[in-house]
C-alpha cells in the first residue's frame, strides 16, 4: 500500500497552479477488531483515504479533513480517469489555498460505514461471505474517530496540526479533540453544532422512514434481492437538500419559475420540483441506503455532553486543542447559535478559541462554497497553525517520508504539543504586538494584574489584547462584530469571538474574568446599563474608557448652538455612532447611583493625565471599577 | 336542509359561556356545474358547512371563516355525540371572543376536494357510480371561492362583513377580495402569503412524492383496491408537521429527550421521532391521500399576480375590501416578510390595511393558538367591522332569517358597501379623534393640504393621523413598532402597519404620499440620513419635529458639566432613546447640505411659537421641507 499520495500539480486544464492535480485514492486495512459504541465490534475494516502535500520531517504538518453526510475521502484534486470528479473541498485545499498544501500534509478519509471505499454495509461480511446489509452495526462519530486514529498511527502522525471539518465533519473534529486531546493541536469546526436539535432529528427521521418504508429496502438486505430502494433514497435526498439551502437562496435560484406552464397534474411543473427530483434521482444512483440510515443515526447520536449530564463544559474538560469555530448567518440546519454553544463551552474551559459568523446567503451549503471572508479567516488561522511547526522547520523541505519514521515523530510531536499548548494557553501572537500608540491602552495595562484573564469588548484588530499579553502576560478573548477586525485579530493570533455586544454577554459565565474592558465603545452602545451590568457580572473588575463630552471644546460648541465635532468625537450629529455621550461628572454619578466603587480614574488630554478640572480639560476618561 | 345552525349555548361542561356549544354540520348541494381553473368542470357538488351566531335583519353581519390544509367546516363548538371534537378555531370564535358570535353570524365551510363532507376524490362520480379517485379534478383556491359564492347566495349573504382565514385560509380570503370585490367588506389574512415560496413548494413536492410513490396509492384509485397509502400519508404529515412548528418550539417541547435510552437500531429513540410518527399515523387514519395531493397543489398554484405578470399591485387593483394582515415572528412557512408583500400591494392601491407582526414562539401553528396580543388585535379589528353594520342595527336582535330575505339584503348591502368603502377610503375612525393636545400636531395640521395622503412614521396610538383625518380629511397609514400603539391604532380605526422604521421604508413606493411625517422620533433613530432620504423618496414633502438641543436649559446644563435632562428630553444620558440629538442650527445646516428646501419652519416653546433666538429659546422644532 502506498502510504502517501502521488499528487502531481501539472499542465492539465483541470489542474491550474492552485490545484493539487490528479490524485489517487488509497486503502488501509486493519485486522484488529474495532470496538464500537453500540457494544458490537468490527472484526476488520478498510479505510479509504487520500493525501495532498508533503509530510514534513517531524510529521508535524498533518491536517485531517473529515467529511460530512454524502462526501468522501476525495477532498481535493481530480482523478486522472475522470477529470470532472473534483474533490468536494477543492476550493479550500490546494497550493496557496486557505488550507495550503505547500505547507500542510492533508489527509482526507472516508468514514466507516460509508459506501465510497471504506468498509460499510455493502462490504462483504467475512463471517458470511455475503454483504453485511442489515447486519452492519450502527456506528457513531466516536467510532469513526477511533478508526481514524488507527490510520493516523499507520501514517506516522502522532498529533495532527489540525483536524478540520464542516457539518458532520466538524463534529468529528470535535470528537477528536475530546477523545484524543494530545493528538490534536487545532480544530476547525465549521458549520457544526454540539449535537442535533429536535428539528434536525425530525428531518433525519423522515428521511429514514422514507427509506425503511420503501418495499425495495427489504429490511436492509436489498443487495441479495438485487434491488435498490430508489424511492426512499430519492425522498431522503430531497428532504436533505431542502435543509442544505437557505430559503432565500432557493428563492433566488428557483422562485416560482415554471418548466412549461401549468399542467394541472402531478407531473413536475415548477423548476424547484424538477431540481429536487433530479437531485434525489442522482443521489439514488450512487448512494447506499444502509449508509444513509447509519450516517443520519450517527448524526442523531452525536452528543458529547450526554456523558456529562448535558454539561458541554464538562464534556470539553479534557480538550487541549485551540479552536476556530465558523458558522454562517443563513444556515438554519446548524445556525450560528449552535456554534455559540461550542464557543461558550470552550471559553468556560479557558481554551483558545476564535469564532467567525460569516454573512453568506447560501444556508448550510455555504461551508462548501467560496466566500472571501470565510476563506480569508480559515487561511489566516492556518497561517498561525503553520507557525506552530515552522518554528521547528522554518522552510519545510519536500520530504518523501517513509512509514518507519512515523513512530519517533509521533512521540516528538506529542511532547512538543504539551509545551506548545501550555504556551498557547495565553493569548496567542503576543509577541507580534507592537508598542501601543494609544494612551488609554498603556493606562489600562497598568491596572491589569500579571497573567490576568481578560475580556475585551469591541476588540477591533486585537491590539489592546496583544499589548496586554505582551506587557502583562494576560490571557483571554476579544469580542468584535466587524469582519475586518475579526480577520485582523485571527491573523494576529488573538482569540476573537465575532459577536454583537448589544445582545449582551450571555455566552459568558459569572465572574469568569479578572477584568472586562470596554475601550472607547461605551458611547456607541444602545444599552448602557445592560452592558455595564453584564461587565460586572462576567468580570470581577471593569475598565471603561470614553470621550469626555464635558471637554471645554464640546461645551463651547454647544454654547454656540451646534452639536460638537472634535478629535475625540469626529462625527456629525446625524451620522455619529456615538449615541450615548456623557461627561466625567455624569459617569461618576452613574457609577455612584448603581453602587459601583471606582478603584481608579484617569482623565487624559493629548495622551497626558489631567488632574486639574478633568471634566473641563479631559478628552478621554478611563475608569476602573467594581461592585461596592 | 337547515340553513342556519342550531347553536345552543348551554350547561354542558364543554360549553362554558364563551363556547358556541353543540353544533351540527349542514350540507348544501348544488346541481349546476362548476367551471374549474383547469378547464374541467364538476357536474354537481355538495359543500359541508356550519354556522354560529345569528344573521341580522339586513344580513350584514356574516363572516366567512376559511380553513387551511387539514381542517374543515368545524370551526367552533363541539358535536353532541363527540364533545371532545372541538372546532379548530374554537379559541377565536364564540360569544365574547375575538370573532364574537353575539355580534356576528359566522360560517365555516369545507373546501371542495376535501375529505370531510364536501365533494372530493372519495365521493361518488355520478358518471360512473364509483369514487372519483384519480379522476377527481385538481381544484384551485379560486375554484373553492367560486363554490363558496354559491353557498353565500344560498344563505342570502350578498356581502360578507368579513372573510377570514389563516394560512391557506388567508389565501382564500384574499381570493374572495380579488374575485368578488363587492361581496367582501373586510379581509383578515392571517399567517398567509401572496403565493408559496420555492421552499414551500419543495416541501409540498416531497410530501406528494411520498404519497405518489406509495405502492398502496394505486395511481389514486386505492379506494377500489380497498387500500390506503398510509406510508405516504404518514411521511407527508411528518414533513408538514416539521414546517408548522418553529425550531425553537420543537426544541422546547422535545429537545433531545429519549424515550428509553439508546437502542442502536432504527426503532424510535428520541421523543421527537415518536411524536412525528404518532402525528403521521393519526393523520393517515383520517385524511385522504388524493385530497392531500390536491390541496398542496392548490397551495402551489395560488398566485394572484400570475395573471398580472407578477405584479401583485395590479392583481389587487379590483379589491375594495379593508384588510387586517397578521403574521408571526417565528413562522418560517409564511414569515412576516411574505405578509409585508401583501401589505405593500394593498398600500399601493391605497386600500385600508393594518398589519400586526405578533411575537410568538410557535411558528406557523401560532395562528391557531391563543396569544393575547393576536386575539386582542383581531378582536379590536372586528369591533370596528361591527360598527359598519351596527350603525344600521345598533342593537342586533336575534333573527331567524329565512332564505327569502337574502336577495334583497344582498342588494342593500352591496349598495351600502360602496358608500361605506368610499367613506372608509380615508383614515377610519376619524370621528373618534379628540381635540389634539400636542402643539406640534396642530402646527403640522396647518401644513397638510385637504385630503392629503400621508404616512406617519412612529404613529403611536394614531392620534396625529386621527386628528389630521378629522381636521384635514387626510388619508393614509401609520407605522408603529410597539404592540400597545399598534393595538390602540387598530382600536381607533387607524390604518397602522407594525414595522421597524430602522429598516427603512422599502415597503413604500416613490412619491406615493403627499407628505411623510416624523413627529418627535428623529432623535431616536439610528440612521438619520437613511430615514430622511427615505421620507423624501416616498413623500413629496416631509415634516419632521424634534426637541431642540440648543435650548438654553440644555446649553446651561452642559456648561455646568452634565448631560441635560429637561421636559423635552426627560431621560438620563445612559437610558435615553434619544440618540441623535441636534440643535435647530444643526438641522438647518443638515438640510442645506443635503440640498433640501425648507418650506416652513416653526420653533415652539411651551406650545407657542418662538421667533426671537429660536435656537436658544425653542424647545421643539418643526420643519416642512422637500428636495430643492
Amino acid at each position: 500500500m502506498a502510504l502517501f499520495s502521488d499528487t502531481t500539480g501539472g499542465s492539465s486544464p483541470r489542474s491550474p497552479a492552485s490545484s493539487v492535480g490528479a490524485v489517487t485514492p488509497q486503502f488501509a486495512t486493519f485486522d484488529e477488531p474495532l470496538a464500537l459504541s453500540s457494544g458490537r465490534s468490527l472484526p476488520s475494516y478498510t479505510l479509504a483515504f487520500e493525501t495532498y502535500g508533503t509530510l514534513n520531517a517531524d510529521h508535524s504538518n498533518a491536517v485531517l479533513v473529515c467529511h460530512a453526510l454524502n462526501a468522501s475521502h476525495h477532498v481535493a484534486g481530480y482523478y486522472a480517469e475522470n477529470p470532472d470528479d473534483l474533490g468536494w473541498w477543492d476550493n479550500m485545499v490546494g497550493p496557496g489555498k486557505a488550507l495550503d498544501t505547500d505547507r500542510f500534509f492533508v489527509v482526507g478519509v472516508n468514514n466507516l460505514g460509508s459506501c465510497f471505499g471504506s468498509t460499510g454495509p455493502a462490504s462483504i461480511d467475512p463471517a458470511t461471505g455475503e454483504p453485511w446489509g442489515a447486519n452492519f452495526p450502527l456506528v457513531t462519530v466516536e467510532d469513526w474517530v477511533d478508526a481514524q486514529v488507527q490510520l493516523a498511527d499507520r501514517l506516522g502522525i502522532g498529533a495532527w496540526a489540525a483536524v478540520m471539518g464542516g457539518s458532520l465533519g466538524g463534529m468529528q473534529a470535535l470528537a477528536w479533540a475530546i477523545r484524543y486531546p494530545a493528538r490534536v493541536h487545532d480544530v476547525l469546526a465549521i458549520a457544526a453544532a454540539p449535537n442535533l436539535s429536535a428539528e434536525n432529528i425530525a428531518f433525519n427521521e423522515v428521511a429514514r422512514q422514507a427509506i425503511l418504508g420503501d418495499p425495495e429496502f427489504f429490511g436492509g438486505d436489498f443487495y441479495r434481492h438485487r434491488a435498490i430502494p430508489r424511492r426512499g433514497l430519492t425522498l431522503a435526498r430531497m428532504i436533505g437538500h431542502i435543509t442544505y439551502l437557505s430559503g432565500e437562496q432557493m428563492e433566488t435560484k428557483f422562485g416560482r419559475q415554471l418548466r412549461d406552464g401549468l399542467n394541472y397534474s402531478f407531473a413536475p411543473e415548477f423548476q424547484i420540483e424538477s431540481y429536487l427530483r433530479y437531485q434525489g434521482d442522482k443521489f439514488a444512483d450512487y448512494y447506499d441506503a444502509n449508509t444513509y440510515l447509519r450516517i443520519t443515526k450517527a448524526l442523531d447520536y452525536f452528543d458529547p455532553a450526554r456523558a456529562t449530564g448535558g454539561e458541554l463544559r464538562n464534556a470539553f474538560a479534557a480538550i487541549r486543542a485551540s479552536f476556530l469555530v465558523v458558522s454562517f448567518t443563513t444556515d438554519w440546519r446548524f445556525p450560528p447559535e449552535r456554534s455559540r454553544e461550542l464557543v461558550r463551552a470552550l471559553v468556560q474551559n479557558k481554551l483558545n478559541v476564535s469564532s467567525a459568523e460569516i454573512d453568506a446567503p447560501h444556508g448550510h451549503d455555504a461551508f462548501l462554497l467560496d466566500n472571501p471572508q470565510y476563506h480569508a479567516v480559515v487561511g489566516a488561522y492556518f497561517a498561525r497553525v503553520a507557525e506552530g511547526f515552522s518554528a521547528t522547520a522554518p522552510h519545510p523541505s519536500p520530504l518523501s517520508a517513509g512509514a518507519g519514521r512515523g513512530s519517533a515523530s509521533v512521540q516528538h510531536r506529542a511532547d512538543d504539543s504539551l509545551s506548545r499548548l501550555r504556551e498557547r494557553a495565553g493569548v496567542r501572537g503576543a509577541n507580534d504586538a507592537p508598542e501601543t500608540t494609544r494612551s488609554d491602552h498603556a493606562m489600562i495595562a497598568r491596572w491589569i494584574a500579571p497573567n490576568a484573564h481578560v475580556l475585551d469588548l469591541g476588540c477591533g484588530d486585537g491590539s489592546l489584547l496583544a499589548y496586554l499579553a505582551r506587557v502583562r502576560g494576560a490571557t483571554g478573548y476579544g469580542l468584535e462584530i466587524g469582519n475586518a477586525g475579526m480577520l485582523a485579530s485571527v491573523g494576529a493570533g488573538i482569540n476573537v469571538i465575532q459577536r454583537d455586544l448589544e445582545t449582551g454577554l450571555n455566552g459568558f459565565d459569572d465572574a469568569s474574568f479578572d477584568c472586562v474592558i470596554l475601550s472607547q465603545t461605551l458611547q456607541a452602545m444602545r444599552h448602557i446599563e445592560t452592558i455595564v451590568d453584564e461587565m460586572l457580572r462576567v468580570g470581577r473588575e471593569a475598565v471603561v474608557s470614553f470621550p469626555n463630552f464635558g471637554h471645554w471644546t464640546h461645551r463651547w460648541q454647544i454654547l454656540r448652538g451646534r452639536m460638537p465635532v472634535s478629535t475625540a468625537l469626529p462625527y456629525q450629529w446625524f451620522d455619529t455612532p456615538n449615541i450615548h455621550l456623557c461627561t466625567v461628572a455624569d459617569f461618576d454619578a452613574f457609577l455612584r447611583e448603581r453602587g459601583c466603587r471606582v478603584i481608579e480614574r484617569r482623565v487624559l488630554s493629548a495622551g497626558r493625565e489631567v488632574t486639574f478640572a478633568p471634566n473641563v480639560l479631559g478628552e478621554l476618561a478611563i475608569y476602573r471599577f467594581r461592585r461596592a
